[in-house]
């Protein structure tokens, strides 16, 4: 999911105690491909616990869910992105997207500096 | 020197283990301002050894100096940015200004999304 090198790393301070950045982001993304928080904690090497921490986070970040689950049930529960966490991942990789590119001129000069050593 | 929230945190990665972020740039920008690296570490709460450690992480990856210090001497050594390190931070502060306009309005959208609740 990430772009070669040299590349920006964004986060996206709220205020001083919650951001959003690219684990969050890849979180959401991967409960929309899995279905499932423990799947998608899964595939990013986290526990369960923390992919969940992560999900209560964010839903307390913006004062709705941003993940709906059902916890149990025959398929041992599942879970899918609300409106709400649609918007947020994709707003997100577009202020990555914009902001890459507005300082891809200044990125590649700087790391040309770098790669002359 | 943080703008108000919301606001982007930006680290710009060179390869997988090398980065230069706020807190490099901050560094760099208080020893040009100080003549110090003591001085200037001080000021981010940061021990002698780590700003000292932070600067010889600069210089390595550019394979240059980004800091020229006299240890010893009359005034006890000091510091100061060398032309690569004053371009360095000034590219890295126009990295982030260019990436901030550019991804501002979903920035605001995003934080309205949130302050809803």
């Amino acid at each position: 999911m990430s772009d070669p090198f040299p590349r920006l790393k964004l986060q996206l301070y709220l205020d001083k105690t919650h951001w959003l950045g690219p684990g969050k982001a890849d979180l959401l993304e991967l409960i929309a491909e899995t279905g499932s928080i423990s799947a998608a904690g899964r595939r990013m090497g986290m526990s369960y616990k923390r992919a969940w921490m992560l999900v209560e986070t964010l839903n307390e970040m913006f004062g709705a869910p941003l993940v709906a689950s059902a916890r149990g049930g025959a398929q041992g529960g599942g879970a899918h992105l609300t409106e709400l966490g649609t918007e947020v991942a994709a707003r997100f990789r577009r202020i990555e997207t914009a902001a890459s590119e507005a300082a891809r001129p200044e990125i590649d000069a700087l790391n040309a500096m770098a790669a002359q050593k």
